[in-house]
């Protein structure tokens, strides 16, 4: 059931079998330093989202140009991130069940485990489970910023839930998990500077509150790729959980910096590379991309190697695109790199990064948390 | 990177851990039956369509209720078919590329193997495919029905494409590949039908074309879930392709029937098992089962067990359900089933089908071919 690589390490990229998940190692590596550049000096550390590339040889990277660890969303995720050899994770979600208790306990004899909580049942069981583990595990209280998914509202209620913690012997208050995940995705550059001082005059409130009852507050944990300059100098925010900024997609590509032009933050490493399968008409070429191969909860990919294509239709396992404008002919059997939509979920779809160095394969990285939805 | 399964055979359903893929197989086993028993005495049969399941135990079972065989989409498919048992596989789509045609041809020494083509390009490589494995190779014509995706266009196009076939030693012109894809959620009956009797047409004036140029046309093939009782009746189509009806899904659930009711022809036996992980307020319930975990280009899913609640959003790891009209509260670590709204790419995001019968955990099948895509 693992799908074999698409591609030996040494194959030029055009001898890369289709579809296949590639990385252009160059604008990867540079996006991964534009971002510790950044928040340099700034006090506030990366804890980068592992949900976005689910492989730790990516996590391990991250690491080593100075993230404190990565977070996670599902503790498969994290099995595969301890088991590849991360040493700090943080689960940025709620767990509900004793099978998956269980299994995050067991990654706590590996590593330095955290995990969220918006209920006070939830401490109920987070609280067996440690307590059957024999260890203290690191609770997070997640808190609304304005998303409305998950999280106990700012102030009184997140209060409410850290004092609960502090009555479970088996759990620490650890912070607060306070992402705005609404805001990474409002185009302008003042829409989102809007959203986060509003989520870091939450976040400032319930850490003073917190403080003013007597329980300490030492780590505001949130921020993404779209936002994270705000939370950066915000003064409040101690850490950063951007994912998506190693890879972009065409959806991160639509925000608009402050001077008005599209995002130059970071740049497009991650490509789903496919062929033209047919050549039926002149106004369209048939790739061997589709539903499966992309994901379009974001829209359509971006045609990058011809960007007056369009990729117009998507079906299960073919894409449509216009090319009446194309100065490129899309020949039958070319091959094309196409900017997913949305880089997370199409990821999860693959099961190898092809690393690219020019037009050379250097590389193949396990995804090991692709699928890895529990 | 092979996720483990999350039940084990003999766990009540409350056990397994989520989000699951599980198949009711009663439901199941009821829609194979039905579509058998509704072609048995056509004198069409069924090609039942693989891409849906990727499941060898899936297609032996539609093999053993008479079916010739399955098709594919891709060639990493019909190895994984072909490694599991089953002896033959039409590829329904063109195959461009040096690796995936001797990948074919490689299928061709355990199997019989069909492949289709829409460009004479097309046949030059898999002449050369063939010649090299010393086999003789089944192509089909693939004929454009109206979808305006792959395909040459029907009558004089068709015959000069099969006549080239013939021109290659080692191919050989099995019929016309004659799906229409398009047809299959119009949402009446009448649509459906009208669409049909025109693609109907459109294969048999191309038939007639080849036998009065002296190029007999065994097979037609093609139709899906939804149309397929007018291929079956056409006296035109000599096989069906249906793939979804094993399954059914909440898009193919708003089909019609004649009587303008939503479909009977099949019931839904596929769901996304999930977890409530968050109840932060009384209108909303947030379950674990989000972009990773549901296919969503054909809509949100369903809630199976509380057809009052909504799935309002997903976003990669969560979904939120609008709970105000329900009376089931949804709770804090309640399971639900979700009815997906497309079953072929749900599918594609998990490793194993957990099959229940009743409330029990009867079987675990491997799907073999998730994330086959190339």
């Amino acid at each position: 059931m693992t799908i074999r690589p698409p591609a030996e390490i040494g194959m030029t990229l055009d001898e890369v079998d289709t579809p296949a998940l590639i990385v252009d190692l160059d604008a990867f590596e540079r996006n991964l330093r534009r971002l510790a550049d950044r928040i340099a000096g700034t006090g506030v550390r990366l804890r980068a989202h592992a949900k976005t590339h689910k492989c730790p040889v990516i996590a391990l990277k991250q690491v080593e140009l100075g993230a404190v660890g990565v977070c996670c969303q599902k503790v498969s995720e994290a099995e595969a991130m301890v088991y590849g050899g991360v040493r700090d994770v943080l689960v940025t979600n709620e767990v509900v069940g004793r099978q998956k208790l269980r299994r995050l306990m067991g990654l706590a004899a590996l590593a330095h485990i955290g995990v969220c909580a918006d209920d006070p049942a939830q401490l109920r069981d987070l609280e067996s489970a440690a307590a059957e583990a024999g260890k203290t595990l690191s609770v997070y209280v997640e808190v609304n910023m304005g998303g409305n998914r998950c999280g106990v509202e700012p102030g009184p209620p997140a209060l409410d839930l850290a004092k609960r913690i502090g009555d479970h012997p088996h759990l620490s208050f650890a912070g607060l998990q306070a992402y705005h995940g609404s805001a990474q995705h409002l185009r302008t550059w003042e829409e989102r500077q809007q959203a986060i001082a509003g989520a870091v005059a939450k976040a400032a409130a319930t850490r003073d509150l917190l403080a003013a009852n007597g329980i300490p507050c030492n780590t505001i944990t949130g921020a993404g790729t779209g936002t994270f300059e705000f939370e950066a100098g915000s003064g409040v925010y101690t850490e950063l959980q951007c994912g998506s900024y190693i890879f972009m997609d065409a959806d991160y590509g639509r925000n608009l910096d402050r001077d008005g032009a599209p995002t130059r933050a970071f740049e497009p490493s991650l490509f789903v590379w496919a062929t033209v399968m047919s050549r039926p008409a002149g106004d369209r070429a048939i790739v061997d991309a589709g539903l499966k191969a992309l994901a379009f909860d974001s829209g359509p990919p971006l045609v990058w190697d011809e960007p007056a294509a369009t990729y117009d239709r998507a079906s299960d396992e073919h894409g449509k695109l216009g090319i009446s404008a194309a100065t490129n002919r899309l020949n039958l059997g070319d091959k094309v790199r196409l900017v997913p939509g949305h880089c997370d979920p199409t990821v999860n779809l693959y099961d190898w990064y092809v690393g690219v160095r020019g037009d050379r394969v250097e590389t193949l990285w396990p995804i090991t948390a692709r699928g890895a939805v529990y």
